[in-house]
């Protein structure tokens, strides 16, 4: 389909344009960002041919929904990108500012290139190609692109609980994944489910000098220290009790299928710049990545961390936590075996309490879906290769809350590639892939109007 | 002597003046503020009737200096203390502002009312006092005050290794102390030394997604976790292998006195705000706290501490610790000890680097020293009670230096008060011992100089 070959230089103009505002959802000082993304998300659907495409306001940030319902009798898929991003620090260690585009080697650097601007484009852009050429689309489509889903916001999950009329779809399509290797097309059939929370202990009611109570005083630092490491081994193994009893191990069948996927765990160090794997003794990579839950701590505030010595014990700490959650495991249940753990492990002198700031559930889909095999074709024509079945280690907790409150399964087509720094400095998109990304989506739409 | 009582309301003026200055040595951008409180040092040193103040330049913030040698074949008395001051964060937990002093309820709050501004200023206006009545001292003196002792830098002590000859001195005083209890006269002779340090780990070279990597990748937080909990176990025993072997206990004697010491674990508890004490089990909070060494974690840089949710692994994180020695420990020692202790329990996927900010070695005075017997009787004199003798569980590593290159014991006469919250929010001094201390160094200024 020539347009998307003519069109490339606009598209990728456009996705420059979106890479350009800093739209960071944790951050409140980003609010007017995240709007001037939404409003941008808009103008882009109207220049494709949709009249239709508004702002849906709500408790948070405003969601992004347009619509075009011409083929009566078609399928009708609901396309789910988002135009928030991850914060951009640690600043020091981009190549070029997270925020202002640039093309080396052809990657696009910027915070969002990939996660999940220039997938959400992609999109836009397969819709965009057949309205502008055939003034139709071979199925029905509406999207709904939400701006917090890097900060667990839950203004798209409010309204999808709702099951407004317009949402009712047949499948969803999500371009927020990633391609198991280079030219290796990918379909997700499995996500992690996430709790995200912060441990918050107290010890003395002031910050105390290390000198005159260091031997007698509690250290919240010290307490998060314990914690953390009673809840996981040095091994890795996570020592929650009752947290690992739902968990769901993967098939024979889909076990056969990861040995068969291109992985040495040399280019997955690689890859991550680390020396050592570490991790559960006794599963492969894929497992403790794929399958396995995990407790991660993302950092730790309180006490002293500037330039030189400060000899404080610190009154409180908060560290903030997460634990990856995989099918059947739940998410209540969780919380609650967290909890009381932490209660059971709690050194003496200081009280630790536990808040959640986010959620989302694991999912894993049917890879026999009419969608999936869909897809699935689309992917290997556009790509020339036999598409594979992985699952991410990763949080999507969208198809979740679609499976759960539309009934609809979703399609995780992604296109981003393993070294492309997600949520990290340097984080970019393969233009190649943004490319093929929108003939392979446009294929799927034909596909399953067929 | 009714000058020191005639001039109180200058005196604290002339408090409140050098409060008012942030001279913060850990934090360079105040600079400028340190050269400003040492400079106000040799104007009141003037005033007081020292011409010959004068700053010392070197490596690092000025020393101030200042004699009088009008008494020959009297002793002469090597006067020290500090003009710098912590940081003062976390600002939100101040009363009123740290560099505004305010008087409540006859305290003076402000960073560095006790420690050490209102101290030095002791030993400046008590000599002050004999030169405006009576135009000469009983003893010979010399001040040393430096602007470094928060931050660890090494002028005065690389200035002190030279053993310049207008150092000679026959003991030296300390005003940096606290009383045991108010109104109960204390001298300290017992310091615990330090070994302040970074723990700088580093697992990926770039931060990491929790969701893709989790499972398979190192967290340099985790692993500082890792570490700190092996190298002190959950009951507060170092287990830093040899670390404690050198440890001198306290005599029967010593044990005897701080048994007889006015002391209840709940007041203390109430003046740290703890719910419970912490410590090695088997020692008296005094042993823990002045005869035991410590390991404290002071905060822990990298990661994500933000508002919200970051789902990243850090590439990298540094945590602030400390050691506290006791006699007879030595500090090459103990930092092999620890530094080999690290590397045998740093967990695999990470590396562990042991960066050394600053040292002081720990301290023991003979109290049958004359000059300690003199500055007993000038404190029962002044505050009508029997003085008692007591160990510090802070370090003043400039006791040491002192010892080890002026061949000089150190006298301790602290003014402070257990709950003037050295380090933390709302620090202050008691003004009537502001007052009554001015008096009590006349005192044992007159009775040396006997």
């Amino acid at each position: 389909m020539n347009y998307y070959e003519q069109n490339r230089t606009s598209f990728l103009e456009g996705l420059k344009t979106f890479l350009r505002i800093p739209s960071i959802s944790t951050l409140p000082e980003h609010k007017p960002d995240i709007r001037r993304a939404a409003e941008f998300l808009v103008q882009e659907l109207r220049s494709a041919g949709l009249a239709s495409a508004e702002l849906i306001e709500g408790p948070g940030n405003p969601l992004v929904y347009a619509e075009w319902l011409g083929a009566p009798g078609k399928p009708t898929l609901l396309l789910y990108g988002h135009y928030d991003v991850q914060p951009a620090d640690p600043l020091e260690e981009w190549k070029s500012p997270p925020f202002e585009p640039e093309i080396r080697n052809d990657n696009i650097y910027a915070r969002g290139a990939c996660d999940d601007k220039g997938q959400t484009l992609i999109l836009v852009k397969a819709v965009e190609g057949f309205l502008k050429t055939k003034g139709a689309l071979p199925v029905n489509v509406k999207f709904l692109i939400e701006g917090e889903e890097e900060s667990g916001g839950g203004h798209i999950t409010a309204y999808v609980k709702q099951r407004p009329p317009r949402l009712a779809a047949d499948a969803a399509v999500i371009c927020d994944t990633e391609m198991f290797a280079p030219e290796l097309p990918t379909i997700c059939v499995g996500l992690r489910g996430i709790v995200y929370g912060e441990l918050h202990v107290e010890g003395a009611s002031h910050d105390l000098h290390s000198g005159v109570y260091g031997g007698a005083a509690p250290n919240p630092i010290q307490a998060i220290a314990e914690i953390l490491t009673a809840l996981k081994d040095r091994e890795g193994r996570l020592q929650i009790p009752g947290f690992c009893d739902r968990i769901r191990p993967p098939s024979d069948k889909e076990q056969a299928a990861w040995a068969r996927l291109p992985f040495t765990e040399e280019e997955y160090l690689k890859e991550m710049g680390a020396r050592e794997l570490v991790g559960e003794p006794g599963y492969t990579v894929f497992e403790r990545t794929w399958a396995r839950p995990t407790l991660e701590v993302h950092g730790i505030r309180g006490g002293f961390t500037g330039e030189g010595a400060k000899t404080v014990i610190p009154a409180r700490a908060v560290a903030k936590v997460s634990m990856r959650l995989v099918a059947d495991q739940r998410i209540d249940e969780a919380i609650a075996q967290f909890k009381s753990a932490v209660a059971e492990v709690c050194p003496k002198g200081v009280s630790a309490e536990v808040k959640i700031l986010h959620v989302g559930d694991a999912s894993l889909t049917d890879p026999d879906s009419p969608f999936i095999r869909a897809a699935a074709q689309a992917l290997t024509e556009a790509f020339g290769k036999e598409t594979v079945y992985t699952r991410s280690g990763g949080s999507i907790p969208i198809v979740g809350v679609f499976q759960k409150h539309l009934d609809i399964p979703s399609v995780l087509m992604g296109f981003g590639l393993p070294d492309d720094n997600l949520h990290a400095p340097n984080e970019k998109f393969h233009l190649p892939n943004f490319y093929r990304g929108i003939e392979a989506v446009a294929r799927f739409l034909e596909i399953v109007g067929q």
